[in-house]
């Protein structure tokens, strides 16, 4: 398989770049073709503005969505997205690796996802969910927290996991066609000397080797909904996002 | 009340700078204070890193939230950085406002988090939840989404929005002690202009003029667990990310 990993990480001495470190030579072991955006070396630049794309259909007034659209039909993109598309589209199963920062990935990432997941190409008109424009490939998260996983887990003080990974999960790799495989969590990792660090890493080998095996996510699709977008009397909502008595109890 | 907008969006031109100008507006007619972030205009560095730090309590090795309490007891954050503290702590209500990029925040914004809520201030030892840094500030999103109503409400088929936003509501504001105030969502924007564009901006000036009734969202504190950080029996979950069941359902 071709993987491609999507790292950030602002300290090359960090336990996260252990585990970008580990995950590689994990992976090719088992004979998976790797490559690695490695995004604060490439000191990639995570905001999304007008100089992202060569030639503008709209010089007046960015409309970022339709400037990707129209710089996908005319081979526009700035070469850092370029580059970064063309990766996407070769690999069939893409890492996301990060420390969890508020709940969410590093605005390094952020970015990376903002500028590189490109209307017309990944999502946008036809280019959604089932048919989302990544579709066959699938995607998973891999990130460290300080969080126990009772604050995050059923009833937890945090609210559940899932919940805070919607976002990631649905929002972004199963809109975009993406099939979801079971995050690696490094849980309440904190200064990460000594044992736990050795832990982390070992169990991050673990959940890769065991990938072949993993069951994805399940999200609803569109032919779940009637003409309103909501889901049919005979769908059973999947999990407590789609949740037909809404979202507070 | 003293306001500060924090304000993500790459086009001068755009429904965004509009619904800016007029928040701007109708705030200051209602006799408050109001500060705005114009993080595009500013040209606002969203990635953390080391040079945040004037000085640095571990040069070798970069981690980033022991360095950020260090620098909260040495004043030694990047001026950047010191400014929008400032105007943090300043506030009574804080409004993040930006276009909905795959469900979330746009990298700018997100990093503007990353490296203003800081350890040792606005979370860390001591500061989390009833007693996390920013109590008793109000907080709240306001963003447009080309996403129809029905597609993110009970049942629908993206999930609740609720669910996307929860990083956001409790992961960032309730975590750092933020009351949150119902998000002002602008539904179904396309290519802004006309009539719909009018309607956005006066259902915002409707919102911000009703803003001081508006009743905080509920979400679980300390005290309604027990030592393993979950829900005591006698309370009842308050919505669907604190299911006792978990997330699947």
């Amino acid at each position: 398989m071709r993987i491609f990993i999507v790292y950030a990480n602002p300290e090359p001495n960090s336990l996260g770049a252990a585990m970008r470190d580990r995950s590689v030579e994990v992976l090719r072991a088992e004979g998976h073709e790797v490559v690695v955006s490695d995004l604060y070396a490439m000191q990639f630049d995570p905001v999304a503005r007008g100089d992202d794309f060569q030639e503008r259909r709209f010089p007046d007034r960015l409309q970022y969505d339709r400037e990707q659209k129209h710089a996908v039909r005319e081979g526009a993109f700035a070469p850092d997205i370029r580059q970064e598309i063309d990766r996407l589209f070769w690999c069939d199963h893409l890492i996301l690796q990060f420390p969890l920062w508020w709940w969410s990935v590093p605005a390094i990432l952020k970015g990376w996802i903002d500028r590189v997941f490109v209307n017309g190409l990944v999502y946008g008109a036809g280019l959604r969910l089932e048919h989302g424009g990544l579709k066959p490939r699938s995607a998973m998260l891999a990130f460290t927290t300080g969080c126990y996983p009772e604050m995050a887990g059923p009833g937890g003080l945090l609210g559940n996991m899932e919940a805070s990974l919607w976002h990631l999960h649905s929002g972004t790799f199963h809109y975009a066609g993406l099939s979801v495989l079971p995050p690696f969590i490094g849980w309440r990792v904190r200064y990460s000397d000594g044992d736990p660090r050795e832990a982390t890493l070992d169990a991050y080998a673990a959940h890769l080797r065991a990938m072949p095996e993993a069951k994805p996510y399940a999200f609803h699709i569109s032919s779940d909904v009637g003409a309103d977008w909501t889901l049919r009397e005979d769908v059973a909502p999947i999990n407590a996002a789609y949740a037909r008595e809404g979202w507070r109890l």
